[in-house]
């Protein structure tokens, strides 16, 4: 065999093994769904309706843990964040400091793993996830994330800090928001003057 | 309308929404794939190969945590368990005491919930799964777990007990065993003559 045919050939397998290889992904900019955060060392857990806009830097969750709502929206532009609490017609209003962490797998994130959750001998039974790991070094927290191969959809996470550990489950992701009205706060909460400057 | 006919309406609509509501199922009954176990209150989190066979009410478990590879065989009906240390081709025999729990909704399990884990916009973005609740008198503890709904696979699990949590994944899940010899003990686990009698 030639040698310039040795080289091509060697060439092709190493590009193709490279186009297996799963790559960082940024999620739907829009998603709404549900979430459970589970918190050590209780394994207590929390769900909530979420509601996300990658574009604007919004998010909203709408918990109902022990039949009183907690209902939350956060502004990560204005660096506001409002707790609503529809039965009193009342808001409390603070800063927001935590930067925005969008949903996605970050360029400097480090491939671990393909995996089914579930099975995948029949179709319907199982979901095709990628597994990723990173550092976040603002609270020196290192994180496992697995997002879903097809449409990049955030999965669920483990989150570890030098002080606590989360565990994070994403359900019935849905691109889109269907009601934006979401991320507006309701007049209650304007009413008090303290409406934050857009930065 | 007729009083025979309201009521033939009515029974339908009972009927078909009985009919929509999830009935507890068995998994089928050869397994294998992988399970990972995080415990409280560390988050740390163990991975294992896993066969299941709940004919013969057998179980093997192929870890490797920590680089020391932990393999571990239980064998239900015999009431015994081994601790398997191929590097040293040595066996740690030891009684079972623990009974049984098949891979299954109980029938007695209470129905909470049907969820998409990740998305169902797309198709291969998520999978459907059931959730469910029960108790487990003998040990005080709760289960909240998930199986998918088309063929019954284990998926989650959360166990609480008065003094631990639980939380147990299963992924790759496929149907059958490939090698049935995973559930018979290597040879140097007789040598020692402590062969169990089958009960």
């Amino acid at each position: 065999m030639r040698p310039v045919t040795v080289v091509t050939i060697c060439l092709c397998l190493v590009l193709s093994i490279e186009a297996q290889r799963p790559k960082p992904c940024e999620s739907p900019p829009l998603l709404e769904g549900m979430v459970t955060v589970m918190e050590s060392p209780t394994f207590k857990m929390t769900g909530s309706l979420f509601f996300y806009d990658g574009l604007l830097k919004r998010l909203r969750l709408l918990a109902n843990a022990t039949g009183d709502a907690q209902d939350t929206l956060l502004l990560f532009r204005e660096r506001v964040q409002y707790r609503i609490f529809y039965q009193n017609q009342t808001c409390v209003q603070s800063a927001l400091d935590t930067p925005f962490r969008p949903l996605e797998v970050p360029p400097d994130a480090q491939f671990l793993n393909q995996l089914v959750f579930g099975g995948s001998s029949q179709p319907g039974e199982g979901v095709l996830v990628n597994q990723w790991m990173g550092k976040v070094p603002e609270t020196q927290g290192t994180y496992y994330s697995h997002f879903t191969k097809f449409g990049c959809l955030p999965f669920s996470e483990i989150y570890y800090t030098p002080t606590n550990s989360w565990y994070i489950s994403y359900f019935n992701m849905g691109r889109g928001i269907r009601d934006p009205n979401v991320f507006i706060p309701p007049p209650f909460c304007e009413e008090k003057g303290s409406r934050p400057e857009v930065l």
